[in-house]
């Protein structure tokens, strides 16, 4: 994970003597303590990696997680209490001046607690070097999204299989979760989306006892975490034979996914990309809008950095992973809503999901 | 939801103006904001909910969220970007001098970006406010969690219906999962634990493909999820008949919890639960120790503030709800922990799981 630290370093615009990344506890974690350290196992709460300049990484880890600790390439010192943490800090942490933190991923009260521990240390929040770090993907990270989105890809394949009229949103939902686990997911990487008619109108519906019914889209948006790493998938199937209205829906909608995906290369800005998709849906005489951007960063997080949406800069570069999720909702009546994961390449874009994007009626 | 609004007021050691807890992206979520707004739906990233002392409310909701943000009892003012967010909060929080955060669940990040757009606010972080009104839960979530319970209780008890030597690690965690949300469950409330062997020595283990072996320990830690609140419990099952140590362990193990419950009522010490448990084990000649505390609250969050552990102190009250898991681990050779969920009452406490703990060879 060496690497990783040197890159971390390249990208300040800040110098600093040291970084500190502090994970706090479920939910607020901070993902780059597990991007510097590569810990694939473990929960870290409370736990600290330093990184120096010159490319290694000191972890204090909680006697809790000692092992997995030991199991990478930091120089691991280990405390019981936090108040053999504060000493171990304040002793790794002799000679430095100014500090990066993470703000992004530390909580106000955590930060309270370093500063309480460093007295005299002066904390810069460098979190724009560190996302700025996690955008491009090394290999290894490639190939770990490439895996979390065969499992996700496999299951959409798999929806129309087992989804029948009658079944509820998440009975649906713990379906796609189970063929993922089954097929090697740690777990979903967030809460699979699972919803039936009007409710596909909202983009973040959470799945209820809502029944299937004849006429009706039913939308998926799931994703597989695989050693910590995301994928994120949607797709959009209807309980019948669509009616014209919802066959053009559909059909704009993958008109501006390829549209989209078709502007993808290094070079290219994101907003650029968005437009080009955003147009075909406004363009269109459905009475649906697209309040979303139309893509988002993907990795160790579900929103990993890094946005594809109107008025936010966003240059493309090789190895860049983002999502592409198009959609349009109609509030009251449903919505379609579909969404792959790109790598980005110097001529274009390597598409990591492969689902059958074919309106599929169950 | 204008009585828990009130009730943190209540708790505030410090006077202010109004209070603001910020949401921000997966995982850096504030689950106050839900537990303020009573939100069951939704992600709201970004979005912002005021507290008033007169105990109403107000949501800044971003215009994915509208539908779900306008079903709560909250005076709801919608944006559709950042810096319409901006102007809405400056004019939300006109008057305010002082104003209270959530330290424990705002980024720092986030807080930044509150402060330039209210400039000349003070902030006051009374995280301890909120956690010590999340600790004392109301009814409505005693009966959320005794649901969740319920779910968690059930798929425990139905764990020797499906494991068997030769399964692998993370097949039973997509088994318990699965079965967890065919019951009614949005998601695990964690990754689930599931550890075969040598590696139920690790508390925290994450589930690989480790394959059950005729004599292994396989100790499963999970919960459920179920309208946002959680349950939490593990149990330890044998993969044969068990030798006398491994009889031992897991003895010593109970009586330690048994001796942990029977401690537990309103006015009584978490620490002196812990102390009655962590005696047993210490008394044991079993060569395993617990690295960890007693227990810990549970809520929204599955740590939600207060633990039962060595010179923590916790007084305990009716309607906390608390986890007592007391295990004993081997590194090398294997752990046995039994978790249960508790209601403290004035008398004693009300074991919300009910799944059976006699040492179950599978």
């Amino acid at each position: 994970m060496k690497q990783r630290v040197q890159r971390i370093f390249s990208n300040l615009t800040d110098q600093v003597d040291a970084i500190l990344l502090m994970n706090g506890e479920e939910p607020n974690v901070d993902l780059s303590f597990f991007y510097a350290t590569g810990y694939e196992s473990g929960l870290f709460e409370g736990c600290i990696a330093i990184l120096w300049p010159e490319d290694n990484l000191e972890v204090l880890a909680s006697s809790l997680e000692e092992t997995t600790a030991r199991s990478g390439d930091a120089d691991v010192k280990v405390y019981a209490k936090k108040v053999q943490r504060a000493q171990l800090l304040k002793e790794v942490l002799k000679g430095v001046k100014r500090m990066g933190i993470n703000g992004a991923g530390l909580t106000v009260q955590n930060l309270e607690e370093i500063k309480q521990s460093t007295p005299g240390i002066e904390t810069v929040d460098i979190s724009k070097a560190i996302e700025r770090t996690r955008l491009i993907k090394d290999d290894g990270e490639v190939e770990l999204v490439r895996k979390a989105c065969k499992i996700a890809s496999e299951v959409a394949d798999d929806i129309p299989d087992f989804l029948k009229v009658g079944m509820k949103e998440y009975e649906a939902a713990a379906e796609i979760s189970y063929r993922m686990q089954k097929k090697g997911a740690s777990s979903p990487s967030f809460d699979t989306i699972s919803c039936f008619g009007k409710n596909s109108a909202e983009p973040h519906h959470s799945p209820n006892g809502a029944v299937l019914r004849k006429g009706e889209f039913a939308l998926f948006d799931f994703g597989a975490k695989y050693r910590r790493y995301c994928s994120d998938i949607t797709r959009t199937f209807i309980a019948d034979k669509p009616d014209k209205q919802q066959k053009e829906i559909y059909e704009i909608v993958l008109e501006a996914q390829a549209a989209g995906l078709a502007n993808i290369r290094a070079g290219v800005n994101g907003k650029e990309v968005d437009a080009a998709a955003r147009a075909i849906i406004r363009r269109s005489k459905t009475k649906g809008t697209m309040p979303h951007s139309l893509g988002h960063g993907l990795g160790l997080s579900v929103h990993d950095g890094g946005r594809m949406a109107p008025e936010v800069d966003l240059p493309l570069e090789a190895n860049m992973i983002l999502t592409v999720e198009p959609g349009i909702y109609i509030p009251g009546y449903g919505g379609v809503r579909i969404e792959d994961v790109v790598c980005v390449k110097a001529n274009g874009c390597e598409v990591l999901t492969s689902a059958s994007k074919e309106l599929t009626v169950i």
